[in-house]
C-alpha cells in the first residue's frame, strides 16, 4: 500500500541511470537527433501567449517558421541531391519535437515541408524536385496541400476539382465546379500560401479527341503573386477561428479557368504529353490513386507522433502537480494528502501514462518502418509491395489509436489538474484544442480503422486499389474471405515468451505470455467472426441494398477487429522496445509499465474476454485488483517516468509543474509552523 | 436495415403534433417558462464571435448581462419580498436556458445572480437581504463568490483566510495568510466585481478573551470603489486566458487586512454580537458548515443543467449535420450515403442522444426537488432533514454525470462533424471549451461521487456533518456500516413494471423491468460489497496509516457505487418521465430512447453483469445486436429527437445545421446532372 504522505524527494527511488536508460530506450533509433534537438535550443521561445488574436498569432507562427528555416530544420527528410539530409525518420522525429513547442508551428512546419513539400518530393519527379525543393526549404516558396474539399474528406478519390488539359497553349486549366469542391481547411491558404499541390481529377486526350478522365493527380498552381496578391482566378476564403491551432491560417481555395503550365503535374505516377496523351506506369486508375496516397503516407506518421508528443507533455505536467498538490488532512496527522497517492487520482493517470509508452514504442517502429521503406525506394530499390501495404497499414492503425490516447489522455490530465488546467498558463487547454483535429485530419480515425480491418481480410491481395473505403461492399463481394493474412506477430512471441519463462505461474496475470497470448486470441477470434458475418455478401445474385445491409450491420464488428489487431501490434512493439533495453532496473520498471498497458486494456475490454471465455469471472476481477496493485507500485516512480520523456525543464512552461505549486506548499507549512 | 439513402424528407415520419409532445414532456414543469424565452428573444444577439480577444469578450459579456438584468432575466429566483418572483425551479431553468447563447455569458449571470446573489440570500438575514439583492438584481452591484482558494479547491472547509472581529471598531479584518490562501479562478473578480461574498474562518471572543475559531463563513467585502478602483488592501490578480468561458473574468483575490462592519457578515447561521460573542442555532461546527454549504447546492444544480443544454445543442448540430453530409458512393448507385445512415456514425450518436434525454428527465426531478424543498424551506416550513441530504446527494450525482456526459458526448458530436466540427462557426469547440472545466467547478466530479457513496453507506446519519469529503475513514470507523439505506426506488419499479406488463418475455432485453432489475442487482450488490471491504477500518486500535490505506484501496469500488446508484436513479427518472407523457407516438418513441439508453449504459458496463453473472454470454451478446438494432429504428427520427430540444432555429447558429450543407449537396447534384 501506499505511504499516505511521501515527500517529493521520496519519490527519487530510481538513479538518474536508470532514468536516462528508459528516455534512451524510449528515444529509440534517432536518439542522437533527439538530444541534439535538446541540446540545440530554448524551445520556449517557441511558444505563443494563448491569449494572442488569430491574427497575431499566424504572424508569430510565420516568424518562427522561418527561424526554423534559418536554422536548418527542414532540411532531414528532403533529398541530398537538393541539399536535404536525405533522412526521413529524422524528418517525422524533429517534426515530433516540435509538440513541446505551439502545436500551431508544428502543424504550420508540417504543411509547409511535410505536406507541401512532401508532395513534390513523393509524386514529382527531379527536375521538379530541383525547381521547387530549395524554396520549400528556405521558405521562399510558401506552400498549401490541397486535397481535402468541402464535400469530401474522407472519400478523396471523389474530389471535384478538375484539370483539364489544353494542348493549344500546353496548359492545364484548373476548375472548381461547385461549393463542395472546394478546397477546405487547407493551412497556409488563408494567409501566407503563393502556391498549392492541388488535388484535381486530370483529363486530358490527344489532340482532336474528346478529353479523358485518368483520375486524381496533383497539380502545382500559384495561389499569389510576389507581393502577395490573390492571382486571378483564384478564390481564397479564411476559414477563421477555429478550435485549436490558430496560428494557422487555414482557408478555402476555389479555381476558376486558372491556367498552369504542363510542367506544374507532379507526373511521377501519370503524366501528359505535350499534345495530350496520357501515360503512366501504373495501368489501373484505383491502382494509380492508391500508390500515391502511399507515397504521401509520412503525413500520417507525423501526425501520430505528435499525438504522442503532445500525450507525454500533458502527462508530465499532470504528473508534477499531482506530486505536489496536496487535498485533504491524512487520518490521524495534519498533513494533507498528496493527491497521486489517492487511488482514484493514480486511476486518472498511471494507466494512460503506460499507454503512452507503448504507443511510443508503437511509432518507433513505425517511423522505422516509414524510413527503411521511403529510404530503400528513393534509393531506387524495389519494395515489396506487402511491405508498403503494411506501411500504410500501420500508419493508419497507429495515428487513430494515437491520436484518440492524446485526445483521452490530455482530457484526463485536465481534470486531474482541476481549475489550475484549466487556466491556459497550464498549457493543458491549449494541448487538447490544438491536437483535438488530429483525431479527424490525415484521414478521420473511424474511416482508418476500416482501412486496417479490410487490410487484414484482403490479405492484401494485389486488387487492393480497387477498395473504396466505406463502401466495401463491391471488394467484400470480391474477395476470397477465407484467407486471413497478415496478423500480428503475437502468436509466435507468445509461443517464444513461453519457452523463455516456461516456469512461470499460468495463474500470474503479470505474465506476459499469458496476456500475449489472450490479445491474441481476441484478434483472431474477432476476425473470424468478421469474415464469417461479411461473407452472405459475396452471395450470387445479392441486391446492392443487401450487400450494403451486411456491411453496414457487421461495422461496429469491423471496427472492433482493426483495434484487436493494432492492439496486439501495440503490445508486441512494447515487449520488443523493452528487450532492446539492457539497463536491468530500467528493464525491470519497464516491464512493470507494460503490465500496466496490458492489464488495462483487458481490463477496459474485460466484457469481450467473459463473453468469450477467454477469461473467468474470477480472473477478471483478479486483473482489476492487479491494476490498481500496479498503480500503487507505479505511483513512486511516476516523477521518473515523465522525466523519461526527456522534456527539457525550459520546455514544460506550466508553472504547475515547475514550482509553483512547491513553494505555495512550503510557504503555508512554513506559516502554520508560526501559528503553532 | 436502414434505406441506403433516404431523402431528408423521409425523415419525418413523426408528425409535428409528436415532436411537440416530446418536447412538452422534456420541457417539464417549467414548460411555459421555456416558451416564454424561446419566444421573447432571439439569442442569437447574446453570442460573441469566439476570436475576440478577452478584453472585448469580457466587455461584450458584460454589456449583454446589463441586458439581461434589464429585460428581468434575473428576478426568477430572488425572493418576493425584494422583488423577485421567488420561483427557484424557475431560476435554474432561465439559465439553463443561456446555455444556447454564449456560455461565458451564462456563467457570468451565474456568478452574479446564482453564486453571489445565491449566497446572500441562502446566507443572510432579510435585513441583508433588503439592502444588497436589489442591486445584485438589476446588476448595480455586481459580486463575486469567492470560496475556493488556491490551496483549497474541493476541500473547502480548509480554507485559510481569516476574518477576525474586532470589537473596539465592530469590525471584521479579513486576511490572506498565505499565496495558497488566495482566492481562485473567482469569477466576476479580474474586471467587474465590487464586493465579494468571502469564504472566511471567523474569529471573535467576548472583549477580553482569546479569539475563537468558529469554522466557515460568508462575509460581503467591497473589492472595488465607484469608479472601478480596487480598493486599499485588496489584491486582485487577473487569472488571464482560460481554455475556454474567456468572457468571464476570473481572478486571484487578497485582503491584507481589509476591514468591513460586522454587519456584512451573511449571518442565517451563525452571528457575532456587538462584543464578540458568537452564537449560533447549530452547534456543531461540522454540521454548520454542511448546512451552509447544504444551503448553497443551486449552483450545482444549475451547472447541471447547463450541461444538458450544451449536449442537446451539440447533438442538434451533429444530427443535423449528419443527415445532411454524404460520403462513398452507394453500392451500384452513382448516390453517395448520408453519413447518419452509416452503424458507425449511428454508434458516435445515438446512444449519446438517448443519454442526453435521460440526463433532462434526471435534471428536471432534481429542479422539482430543489424547487420545493427550498421554496419550503423560504416559506418557513420544516424540511426533513433526509430530505435535503437526499437533494443534495442527488445534485451532486446529477451535476457529476450530466457534465462528464457533456464532455464526452459533445467531443463524440466534434469528431462525427470533421473538419466542419473544427471550425468555430460550427460552435462545437466552443462548447467542449466552454464546458470542460464544468466537470471540476462547483465540486470536482470525482470528489462529488464520493459525497454520493457515502450518503448511500451512511443512511443519512445524523452526524453526517462529521463527514470530510475524502478522509472519510475516522468516518466510516464511527458508522453502523450493515445499514445499507436511501438506494433508490428501482426495485419497486421493477416490481411495478412487471405486475403492469406480466406477460412479456423474460428474454425480451426491450422489457423494462428486465432492465430495471438488472441495475437494481449491481447497485446492491456493489454497495454491499463496498461496505464489506471497508468494514476493517472499524477495528479497534488500527492506525490511521492502515485505516488509510483500506480507503484508498477501495476508492474505485467507491466510485463504481456511487456511479450504480445513480444510473439507477437516472433510469427511473426516465421511467417517469415517460410515464407523464400521454401522447401514444411520443411514448412509443421515447420508450425506445429509453431501451437505447438503458441497454448501451448495459453494454458499456457488461464486463460487470458477466463476471457477476447477471448476464450469459448469450444475453451479452444480443444487448450489442439490440444496441445495433435500436440504433437503425432510430436514425429515421434522429431529426425529431433532436427537434424536440426545441432550440429554435435562429439560436443555432452553426451554418453546417441550418442549410449550408444541404444547399452545397443540391449545387453538387444538379451540377452533376448538367454534366450528365
Amino acid at each position: 500500500m501506499n505511504t499516505p504522505t511521501p515527500s517529493v524527494t521520496d519519490q527519487y527511488d530510481l538513479s538518474d541511470a536508470t532514468v536516462a536508460a528508459v528516455r534512451r530506450t524510449l528515444d529509440g533509433r534517432w536518439h542522437a537527433l533527439r538530444d541534439e534537438i535538446r541540446d540545440r535550443r530554448d524551445f520556449a521561445d517557441l511558444r505563443v501567449d494563448p491569449a494572442t488574436d488569430v491574427g497575431s498569432h499566424r504572424a508569430a507562427v510565420w516568424e518562427m517558421l522561418a527561424r526554423l528555416a534559418d536554422e536548418g530544420h527542414a532540411v532531414h527528410g528532403f533529398p541530398v541531391a537538393v541539399g536535404g539530409r536525405g533522412d526521413i525518420g529524422g524528418s517525422v522525429v524533429s517534426f515530433e519535437m516540435l509538440a513541446y513547442a505551439d502545436l500551431s508551428l508544428q502543424v504550420k512546419s508540417g504543411v509547409q515541408w511535410g505536406l507541401f513539400g512532401g508532395a513534390i518530393q513523393a509524386l514529382g519527379n527531379a527536375e521538379q524536385h530541383a525547381r521547387w525543393l530549395p524554396g520549400v526549404m528556405d521558405l521562399s516558396l510558401p506552400g498549401c496541400f490541397a486535397m481535402t474539399e468541402t464535400g469530401h474528406g474522407s472519400d478523396v478519390q471523389s474530389v471535384h476539382t478538375t484539370a483539364t488539359y489544353d494542348a493549344s497553349s500546353g496548359e492545364l486549366v484548373i476548375d472548381t465546379p461547385t461549393e463542395s469542391a472546394k478546397k477546405d481547411y487547407i493551412g497556409n491558404a488563408a494567409r501566407d500560401g503563393r502556391m498549392a499541390a492541388v488535388f484535381v481529377q486530370l483529363w486530358s486526350a490527344p489532340a482532336g479527341q474528346a478529353p479523358e478522365r485518368h483520375g486524381v493527380h496533383a497539380v502545382l498552381v500559384p495561389l499569389r503573386g510576389d507581393d502577395g496578391e490573390v492571382l486571378p482566378g483564384v478564390e481564397i476564403v479564411d476559414d477563421g477561428h477555429k478550435e485549436g491551432l490558430n496560428g494557422v491560417d487555414n482557408g478555402r481555395l476555389a479555381f476558376h479557368g486558372v491556367r498552369v503550365p504542363r510542367e506544374n503535374l507532379l507526373d511521377r505516377y501519370g503524366t501528359v504529353a505535350a499534345d495530350g496523351t496520357y501515360s503512366s506506369s501504373i495501368e489501373s486508375e484505383n491502382r494509380r490513386f492508391f500508390t500515391m496516397l502511399g507515397a504521401l503516407v509520412r503525413g500520417r506518421v507525423s501526425v501520430s507522433g505528435s499525438a504522442v508528443g503532445a500525450a507525454s507533455l500533458a502527462q508530465t505536467i499532470a504528473v508534477r502537480y499531482g506530486e505536489a498538490r496536496r487535498q485533504f488532512a491524512a487520518p490521524g496527522s495534519d498533513e494533507e494528502i498528496t493527491v497521486l497517492d489517492y487511488l482514484a487520482h493514480q486511476r486518472k493517470l498511471l494507466p494512460g501514462l503506460a499507454r503512452t509508452y507503448a504507443m511510443r514504442f508503437a511509432q518507433n517502429e513505425l517511423v522505422e518502418m516509414l524510413h527503411d521503406v521511403q529510404t530503400a525506394r528513393e534509393a531506387g530499390e524495389d519494395v515489396d509491395e506487402k511491405r508498403q501495404r503494411e506501411l500504410e497499414s500501420r500508419a493508419a492503425g497507429t495515428k487513430a489509436l494515437s491520436t484518440w490516447h492524446a485526445t483521452a489522455t490530455i482530457q484526463a490530465c485536465r481534470e486531474a489538474c482541476g481549475g489550475q488546467g484549466y487556466l491556459s498558463e497550464n498549457r493543458l487547454g491549449q494541448l487538447r484544442a490544438d491536437t483535438d483535429v488530429f483525431t479527424t485530419f490525415e484521414g478521420d480515425n473511424t474511416v482508418l480503422l476500416q482501412l486496417v480491418a479490410k487490410g487484414l481480410i484482403s490479405g492484401y491481395a494485389d486488387d487492393f486499389g480497387h477498395l473504396d473505403t466505406l463502401g466495401t461492399v463491391r471488394f467484400v463481394a470480391d474477395q476470397v474471405l477465407d484467407t486471413v493474412a497478415e496478423r500480428t506477430s503475437l502468436r509466435q512471441l507468445a509461443e517464444r515468451l513461453r519457452a523463455v519463462a516456461p516456469g512461470r505461474d499460468e495463474e500470474d496475470v503479470r505474465d506476459r505470455s499469458w496476456q500475449v497470448k489472450l490479445l491474441d486470441d481476441r484478434e483472431e477470434h474477432t476476425l473470424d467472426g468478421l469474415v464469417r458475418r461479411l461473407r452472405p455478401a459475396r452471395d450470387k445474385g445479392i441486391s446492392p441494398e443487401r450487400q450494403f445491409a451486411i456491411f453496414n450491420g457487421a461495422q461496429d464488428h469491423l471496427l472492433r477487429a482493426a483495434r484487436a489487431h493494432l492492439d496486439g501490434l501495440v503490445l508486441d512493439a512494447f515487449v520488443r522496445g523493452i528487450d532492446a533495453c539492457t539497463d536491468p532496473s530500467a528493464r525491470a520498471l519497464l516491464g512493470k509499465v507494460c503490465d500496466l498497458y496490458a492489464l488495462s486494456l483487458i481490463e477496459e475490454d474485460k466484457g469481450w474476454f467473459l463473453e468469450h471465455g477467454r477469461i473467468s469471472a474470477t480472473r477478471s476481477k483478479a486483473i482489476t485488483a492487479e491494476v490498481n496493485r500496479l498503480c500503487g507500485e507505479l505511483r513512486p516512480h511516476a516523477r521518473a517516468l515523465v522525466d523519461a520523456f526527456g522534456i527539457p525543464e525550459a520546455w514544460i512552461g506550466a508553472p504547475i509543474a515547475t514550482g509553483a505549486e512547491q513553494r505555495r506548499q512550503d510557504e503555508a507549512r512554513a506559516h502554520a509552523a508560526s501559528l503553532a
